[in-house]
């Protein structure tokens, strides 16, 4: 009967651990959502309207904002930055700089449809060493977009 | 003096009667976010997890929320939907009943790249007559969908 | 001398002959803007508010001039159904009729990247039996986008 | 009855303030053919017949024009300078010089589906701050495009 317990408790014990092990290794919507919402404060702060978007490991597109008085052209690139940083691994502004004339990756922004961004605002999303999701900012210049993003990264990780 | 303030009473008048103008031709994120809120819930009541798009009067897309473990095909289809909506201002079943072979639209779906949905789940957003935006909801039956949609819409009316 | 007057002459003759028959194998801007203008009065009268392409004889767009208040789709149809026009020699409405389920060209719309329209509104552009470019109206009802169209041809040829 | 007179006359006020407001954001067709206008006379006195196009806020075609002679290409080109210059509400040769190799947003031409022109020609048009659209002229030389369209830019604020 103890026995019985104790594997009862301990079968509990595995599913819990494992199911919170799969919550880390995937962006959820509410996940998603407190992204956003400090990527929206931080523009908000500094007079910045921007376009969040997320997308999950797979590039697939999750949540995407837009705010009032954002420009137009940024809908399109939030969302293509969020992709690029999931398809590559790495943040939009480190394959621009391997994209550039010259360097190894020079012309790979002509694949994947138009859906490569090569400046500053995509960023990776990962718990430890698994990446989980994308998230891409536009609508101020590539160094506010950048600011904004990490800023919402730095909160989310808290 | 009273004509002093009766000035500056007006002003403030003709402002505010500007702004709210102005207001409700179009939709505000805070919009979208209350629409897709209502959708989301009526989703999480039916137990169906749901993509909901919300565009602006051009079509624009302004929000996407992707709810956890919602069918992959839905993310495109809920931004197609909410895009159709606004194009043909009529719902995306109404259309498809135009474009059925043998009525006046058939052959309409090749149009617009492949975003013209034409089955329900897509509707405009009115205030007044003015169409402000779109909203597309997908994830579950055609039925499903016209219902999280029209609860949706009707819960942002009020 | 009298000799080389008429030979003169006769040049002059046969130069004005061959521009007056060239310029009635294509359309001018001019010509667009008049079948345009015969649209936009028709729209008008009936109350409809139109976009109305034209296109050359090669299916290049030479005017299009989208009404105020016109329904948000009718720009790409407008453009299309003009191009369909020219592509097959034929109104889109008799393009159609070939293309409905069992008909000779069942799936017609599929090519073309989807420019094809399959119903009424565009129409070849003639000068006798030469094609000399195609026009499209959308933005009402089938009857009358075609009706529109109709009457603007026969304004124009007048 | 003095009051019912002040009443009535405020309405009217504030109705008139409405529709000025309103009319200021956006551009009509009316509009649209006086900057072609404009732009075509300016064409016609330098020899260099053009492509016009006109689009809204949003970037959607409004007007376009193709004068007689105008080089084939300039149909797209000039529609998508319109389009560029809407999207990222600059003109289209900032926008070019930002795009240059190790500039800020090198590599932003491969987004919108190839429609981002990167060379002068495309300015957005403006109402006081309000952005109410684009135009884009292509035909001659960028520096002939560019004075076209300042020039029907500068003719159409008069």
């Amino acid at each position: 009967m103890t026995a019985t317990t104790t594997q009862a408790d301990l079968a509990t014990l595995v599913r819990g651990a494992v199911d919170q092990a799969l919550a880390r290794t995937r962006l959820t919507l509410a996940g998603a959502r407190r992204l956003a919402e400090a990527a929206e404060a931080e523009g908000r702060t500094m007079g910045v309207p921007i376009v969040v978007a997320v997308v999950d490991a797979a590039g697939g597109l999750m949540l995407l904002h837009r705010m009032d008085g954002a420009l137009p052209a940024s809908t399109e690139l939030a969302a293509n930055k969020a992709f690029t940083a999931v398809q590559f691994r790495m943040a939009t502004h480190e394959l621009g700089a391997l994209a550039q004339p010259g360097q190894p990756l020079y012309g790979v922004g002509a694949s994947h449809q138009g859906r490569i961004v090569l400046f500053g605002g995509g960023y990776p999303c990962r718990a430890g060493e698994t990446l989980i999701g994308g998230l891409g900012i536009s609508g101020g210049t590539v160094d506010e977009d950048m600011a904004i993003a990490t800023q919402a990264l730095r909160a989310f990780s808290d």
